[in-house]
């Protein structure tokens, strides 16, 4: 479903090469070079063939050495720049011409740094271009293969980072990934570390569509500042959809301060937060707000495959433990198991009288010094038919109490498939909590944190059954650029082509006009505007009036709104004056607004029509093009649907009508998709049912560089 | 400024008795009475004099032993009783007459078990009432004074509880307490910690209050389940406010979830959650969501006395790091300092060209290796005059790098008061997080964890500059009894009589009488309405017409109202009509509406009218008395006040006539507050400046046992 101009290459030879240059290798203790040799030979279990450059030495801890790369008599699958700044570009030069296909840059002192730093990032591309050698980097700490146990990387941290596992992380930063990467400590298994750094040529992008396909990765995690390719990112994001691989991923730059400090960090352009959030939830990217929510929600991820219709029971030895638990599973608007009746029947049987039975659990503290009945409780709760995930939130470090709880949770998830999932919430740890770690179960660290986690756990397996595996975003992204903007006549003409009802109307050139096409409308009110490609607010200059009921009415409105606007806007502004058919009726006043994002391509903004917009920001957003199913939860997701849905008695609105009309204006949009920048409705009139919708009033701008017609 | 009814009794022998004794004392491995008798002979560093009884034996652990209370030749301050649930009110009642002061009951087996459990805590309440007594419990895991190092504690952990500091906790159910007071691990100082079970006699209230008093305490911390009284939980956390303390709170059962998980645990009525909050904000008291935020909150009020206008720097060794704090510090709505000239020029001065010397500062991870440059780099951002709070976000476990940069931190902190906030970020920890703990800095666990806290305590820092320290809340709490409605009419007589302006009107016995009412009220539009005390819903019996503009009309809607409402309702409702002049021009629809809760007394809703007030919920609420200023805070709180200023063009509406209006109908209710449960008043129009308000409608609901007169 790519679109077919993006491409990605096959980074396996990247990830784990048969074949490193270590280019810049060195003795010298603490420098780049030593560092990185010391990774490679020592802290890695990497087999391959391993070539060191350095113009200055022969041998090198023990190991030939030869002064360039140009003096290598094969081309390795990989070169790793340990060079200074200055000596990037050539370097990157000889390896692409002697057929290296990847180059891994530490060096930093490029983008981040000014002006002349980003002369030497166009300099690397030209080599790219030039040569087909895959650039990553500049300003990387390297790349770290956990799960091939091969770290690319002069990180003296990396000996650290020994748990595999099926969690890849793809960052820009290297900070925050490596945050990511200690939760190992937490008993996360991360298996695959890309850090990209100033992405001149490999992106993220890049990444997570080769995650997508490695057979060791099952999770997805990425930290980022800004999508420089939206096309790229969510091609990206969709292979890795359709290869059943979530992607959580932690944006930065969502406020001011962020944005202010994104752009002086690695001059990332952030995008706008809310068009950022609304395109990750449509192509099923998780989005989180801080590294530990990452680190919980891929967690979750790691553990099962949610179908998004999960039922939570929590299991517990402390009542107010408990009632905070249950607490917050209703506050996230999850669903708590309701347990079967053998299951309340085996529990009634294996606790005391005092133990509370039903979900949530507490088999109180006296209960977990047995270890017997520990294991059987637990197994018990876990093994109820009607229940998805177990909880178990753990409030103290309690000596032998949570050791023993730790241990038989452990023995209880290898005998049971309904996933575990412990929460240690005290800052004392102990035996129990080792154990839970060592046991894969990597519990979370508060009681919202784990619902919260488990929240975004069960939307993205809801978004996975709902999704549409055949559709993929239009993506005409571009900057914006000189735009012109269409006469509402002209605007509701090209709607009502597009199948899209407007207000019958008649354009009246005199009064005499106005009057026969007040009568021609049927005789009721009409509204009357002046029409002018030229004047954009018509109200400001009185150029419209309202509820007119009669045609002398009409004859003379006609005369003011011209005698109006022409003292307000000088002669021969005035093209003629549009007669419209008021609508009468009840009717909801709703709000359709695309416009072309530049990083990511056409949105559609639906909201209900007047203040509500604009005090309450209750609007929801989808990607061109709709689709009926696409739409009709657009609507869903606004509180605006309580009202259509025929609010306190009010008449339920035409909802069906509403989501083909903007289906047809995504259609529209599509069709001109290469000259519309922007197309907005507003407002739109939702009838009652079968009664239909009208658009009374739109506005269009369109590239002006585009000279084909409509 | 208590009511003269709510009285605290001294808890201060409780806290740090002379002497105690212990009943139930024994020898036997892991009971209750060997491990609490250890914790206060062995674990304790109390000086005071201990008795022991038990019936069985003559010396236990070396000590004399004596078989019942009744054999103690003096009173001790406290008795500890560690004996079975069928032993307990026996023993009290030999307490209570042996003159001893407060006992504490571990024993479990009352309230929470059921029926026959609460009868015995009945029998317990007759033996404080007859004899004195001061109950703690039954079902509490006991009293630990870490500062007083005394453990009336039966948990093996209380040896291990060994950081005093200046904050105290109240809870009601063990677990989260403990689950606190364990954060001692990550550096915070817990001196005391009341866990008073089931509360039969003294409650939370009480030990807030004490700890108001204390002066070990800086900063009270309450985990509670559900507030019994409500006046008394408000007199002492304003008792708190007055003495400078902060009060910070998790209140579990705001779900349907935790509100029937919170029952069935210990039976407490947890209220409305909405009402809770408006309240614990109100009297000052800092609500929180889980422990991990109690923790992170009370540490940062016992690191400073916030003003309120705190602006923040963050100084960080990793660019994304710094970037996503300042991200969350804009999204929490917090203010990032701006450096004086002579910071900037200072940090220029010390760092390399590559660190960001603005805020954010990024000093690199190249410059924290070197221990000068590290101090002098925190210490002049710490000294930056414009900067209140430094936020220190840490990645990543580094090492060399994050040791020196704990060692710094502390350091720094010796030498200036701007408190420094680190966050360690990483689930791996090493010595750079143990420099911080153990020199006082208690780290946060997540940069929006951080931001939250600092945001509370900002809040609470505004809180203190705005508090009137003569209010005290009406407090005339009461279970829902037998009430009626007045009607319109009469509701419209009293709020006139108040001061608040309602539209003329005129009743209206026949058709004739409607027709010069409507003459009489100006020749205007007019509003018609059936006068009945029975009928509640008029408009769907017919008994409303609006918009009515002639004389004729008038004539013919009553005798029209009176025929359908008849025909409604049966002969004998109608009591007349009432002929009511409609309000013309411009005005805002809010909605004020005060009720009595039936823990905490009255409190008034106010918000926007219309389909806002349900779909948004966009109120804000206060407790009685309103003043002028909570009243104009309360209108400020919700968007409404942004339409009530005049959005987008509109003409700004008589604000200043609201919050007159609100204080009045305020007074109103305070005047008969032993009657009124209800009035709300829907809507009340809102006009332009200079115009006032007007009551639109008006429904009260009063109290039938209450004979006196309005």
């Amino acid at each position: 479903m790519n679109a077919p101009n993006i491409q990605f290459a096959d980074l396996t030879r990247l990830v784990l090469p048969e074949s490193i240059v270590l280019v810049g290798a060195s003795e010298k203790p603490g420098s780049i070079g030593q560092r990185t040799l010391e990774n490679l030979t020592v802290h890695s279990g990497w087999q391959g063939r391993l070539a060191l450059v350095n113009p200055a030495r022969q041998t090198i801890a023990g190991r030939a050495c030869v002064p360039s790369v140009a003096d290598l008599d094969y081309a390795p699958d990989v070169a790793i720049l340990a060079v200074r700044a200055d000596l990037v570009v050539d370097t990157l030069r000889l390896c692409g011409e002697r057929g290296i296909r990847y180059a891994i840059v530490f060096s930093s002192g490029f983008g981040e740094t000014g002006e002349a730093g980003r002369a030497l990032e166009v300099r690397m591309r030209e080599v790219v271009a030039e040569t087909g050698l895959r650039i990553y980097g500049p300003n990387s700490p390297g790349l770290t293969n956990v799960n091939g146990r091969l770290g690319m990387s002069f990180s003296p941290a990396f000996k650290t980072d020994q748990r595999p596992g099926p969690i890849g992380v793809a960052s820009q930063g290297g900070g925050l990934g490596r945050s990511f990467i200690q939760a190992m400590d937490r008993g996360v298994g991360t298996g695959l570390w890309f850090s990209g750094g100033n992405e001149v040529d490999l992106e993220v992008s890049d990444y997570i569509h080769y995650m997508a396909d490695a057979p060791d990765i099952e999770v997805i995690v990425s930290v980022l500042e800004g999508v420089r390719d939206g096309p790229r990112f969510m091609a990206a994001a969709l292979h890795a959809a359709r290869r059943g691989k979530p992607v959580v991923a932690l944006k930065v730059g969502k406020s001011d301060y962020g944005i202010k400090a994104t752009q002086s960090h690695t001059a990332a352009i952030s995008g706008s937060a809310e068009i950022n959030s609304a395109v990750f939830k449509e192509v099923g990217v998780i989005e989180v707000d801080d590294v530990d929510q990452l680190i919980d929600t891929a967690s979750m991820l790691a553990r099962g495959k949610p179908t998004g219709r999960e039922r939570i029971a929590v299991y517990c030895f402390s009542g107010g433990t408990a009632a905070l638990a249950s607490d917050q599973i209703g506050l996230g608007g999850l669903v708590m198991s309701e347990f079967a009746p053998q299951t309340r029947h085996a529990l009634s049987q294996l606790l005391p009288d005092y133990a509370a039975i039903d979900n949530p659990v507490d088999v109180t503290a006296e209960v977990l010094v047995d270890p017997s009945l520990t294991y059987t409780a637990l197994k018990t709760t876990a093994e109820d038919p009607n229940t998805d995930i177990v909880m178990v939130p753990i409030p103290v470090e309690y000596g032998q109490t949570t050791t023993l709880l730790g241990e038989s949770m452990v023995r209880v998830q290898r005998d049971v498939k309904t996933p575990i999932v412990p929460i240690w919430m005290s800052d004392r740890t102990g035996e129990g909590h080792r154990h839970m770690i060592e046991g894969g179960l990597m519990p979370m660290r508060s009681v919202r944190n784990a619902v919260r986690a488990m929240r975004r756990y069960i939307e993205y397996g809801r978004w996975k059954a709902q999704r549409d595996p055949d559709w993929a975003p239009l993506g005409r992204n571009r900057q914006p650029a000189s735009t012109a903007t269409l006469s509402e006549v002209d605007a509701k003409f090209l709607l009502q082509r597009a199948g899209v009802a407007v207000p019958a109307s008649r354009m009246a050139a005199t009064p005499e006009d106005a009057a026969r096409a007040f009568r021609e409308l049927g005789g009721e009110a009409v509204a009357m505007k002046v029409v002018s490609a030229t004047i954009t607010h018509k109200s400001d200059v009185g150029g419209v009036q309202l509820g007119i009921r009669s045609a002398e009415q009409a004859r003379a409105a006609h005369a003011q709104i011209c005698e109006q606007v022409g003292r307000a806007c000088g002669p021969g502004q005035v093209e003629g004056v549009l007669v419209e058919a008021m609508l009468t009726g009840p009717f909801v006043e709703v709000v359709v607004g695309i416009h072309r994002d530049p990083v990511f391509g056409h949105v559609c903004m639906f909201g209900l029509g007047g203040v509500s917009i604009e005090l309450f920001k209750d609007v929801s957003r989808r990607l061109l093009p709709l689709t009926p199913q696409s739409a009709r939860a657009m609507i869903a997701e606004t509180r605006c649907s309580e009202l259509l849905g025929g609010y306190r008695g009010r008449p339920a609105c035409d909802v069906d009508a509403l989501v083909d009309t903007l289906v047809k204006l995504s259609d529209f949009v599509v069709e001109h998709a290469h000259r519309i920048e922007e197309l907005e409705i507003n407002p739109l009139a939702v009838r009652p049912q079968g009664q239909g919708v009208m658009a009374l009033d739109a506005v269009l701008s369109f590239q002006t560089t585009e000279k084909s017609t409509w």
